[in-house]
């Protein structure tokens, strides 16, 4: 499929310049930290999508690698931070950055790493101007998180304003670069903006699906994580909804044991007989078809848009 | 004398300016933290110079007051994340942000603030790019004052380097980016760019200075904290060298002690003997003169100057 063979291809661009920039980087302890995140295996959607969205109006994928690199630079320091934030012990099965050196290097590691983010934004002030108002949103989607995670009233409709904010808007921001980089018109650069918005929402709801229902040893974690940590995601909050409706007990009641002790299969069937998690497949197809919709209405030969139509299908077959 | 007035009526309307970000600012966990920082009382040095520098070259102060906030908030954003890798529990003060709200919220509002400043920096592509490569100076001097604590072989020359990257770069960038919104010539912007290094640095040393022979009721804090600390400082690290060569040991001694037991005056009188006070007054004289002559240098008519001449005078003669 052709497609797939140029997301593949594009994903090796993004690796081979990622290299490059490591390579490059000062060997001084403020930036090693960066080179270590920037190494670890990754799926680098974010960057693909930047040159997607070149391609998509005629660009040369070339010519947007420096921006590329940069929202995966950006994408980075988010889980820098993150991570500390979460007082997470491993990314990517690897020890996280505060781990591995120290909470005050990953602070200012991460602080220098946003500023080589900007530097490579800055190719115009159209460019700089909208990563600079949706690297604004995702931090206003983790002060959400972080807020939600106090509260047992948080409802379906905040976690998806939340997840807009902390994933969905940064696949928006990475094809809206591409397109600006291919000097697409303003409205197809709005409508390539929403394809990225709807695949982003669609990639997050799979993440949550998967991790609650995927093949643990394609997943690579412990299924059920979220669940056994009573981490408020589409999923539980979903199904807490509908237990209240139907007077069910088994989340609440797994809920109120310590995390060590929950039967997470209990909950999973639980999900699965409140059709959970049919709901939740349904939700991952509709915004893909949304994205797709607003794809279609985008008026560039068919062969452009192959890698986008690529990358939702393995959205949608993903199993890791 | 009228670059005097012309320096108060930079830092009224830098506060003005200040006043009407707060305003606007969306009332949420994640910009009160901002708000509350920038309202703190503070000297508005930096702000005030890029308004110097646009006055300098001829430019309409009220043009650069964009740029004026935007290096200000870059300023305090380093503020809230130093903050929290000193652990210091007080800013001119008041709590810290990390103490007032938590460690996750300094992080995260600081990292939100970090992209507020570049909104404001992205008039033009020169402008953000001057902007990123001091603010990537910035990170580096936090980065080695950080190393330098764990070190005891700090020479002073090291630690010049230190301040100059922690301190006196983000002068200079301001100076120069008030020259770039006044469409300097090149040269005269990095002449510019020189005055505010060597003005920065004479701060950066008065500052020294003055939290050890100053007068701690216009200072307003303790007499001699950095030496009670044992803070590598210019004082500390150019008396312990001249007391290496003259076989003196009181400097030692008193580091050896904890630091509740150290005589203070017993240090402050060992720096007098030593010289090494009148040897740092004469190192601030020597940016001073330094900046003064980059300043002639540049062919401008003299009334534009004068804020600047005033405000050197100022950090000459100033006691807190």
């Amino acid at each position: 499929m052709i497609g797939m063979d140029r997301l593949v291809q594009h994903r090796e661009r993004v690796e081979a310049r990622i290299a490059v920039w490591i390579a490059e980087l000062p060997a001084n302890a403020l930036y090693a930290p960066m080179a270590y995140l920037m190494q670890l295996p990754a799926k680098r959607v974010r960057p693909a999508a930047v040159l997607m969205g070149c391609e998509l109006f005629g660009g040369k994928v070339e010519h947007a690698l420096d921006e590329a690199l940069g929202i995966e630079l950006f994408h980075n320091f988010t889980l820098m931070h993150d991570d500390i934030m979460d007082d997470a012990p491993l990314r990517r099965g690897k020890p996280t950055v505060h781990a591995k050196w120290n909470v005050n290097t990953a602070i200012l590691s991460g602080d220098a790493m946003l500023v080589k983010a900007y530097q490579l934004m800055g190719r115009n002030t159209e460019i700089s101007a909208l990563f600079s108002r949706y690297a604004l949103e995702v931090c206003e989607g983790q002060q959400l998180d972080m807020e939600f995670e106090q509260r047992n009233d948080v409802s379906l409709a905040e976690y998806l304003a939340m997840i807009r904010l902390k994933t969905a808007v940064l696949l928006s921001c990475a094809l809206q670069v591409g397109a600006a980089v291919a000097d697409a018109p303003p409205e197809d650069r709005e409508r390539s903006g929403r394809v990225g918005e709807h695949l982003g929402l669609a990639f997050q709801l799979r993440d949550d699906l998967l991790d609650a229902f995927g093949d643990p040893d394609k997943v690579g974690k412990q299924r059920g994580g979220d669940l056994r940590a009573g981490k408020k995601t589409w999923l539980l909050i979903s199904g807490l909804e509908r237990s209240k409706e139907l007077h069910r007990n088994e989340l609440l009641e797994e809920l109120a044991k310590a995390p060590a002790d929950r039967d997470v299969d209990r909950m999973l069937a639980t999900l699965k007989e409140l059709g959970v998690y049919a709901e939740a497949e349904a939700e991952v197809a509709r915004h893909e078809a949304l994205a797709m919709q607003e794809l279609e209405a985008i008026e560039v030969p068919d062969t452009q848009k192959a890698p986008l139509h690529a990358f939702a299908a393995m959205l949608r077959d993903r199993v890791h």
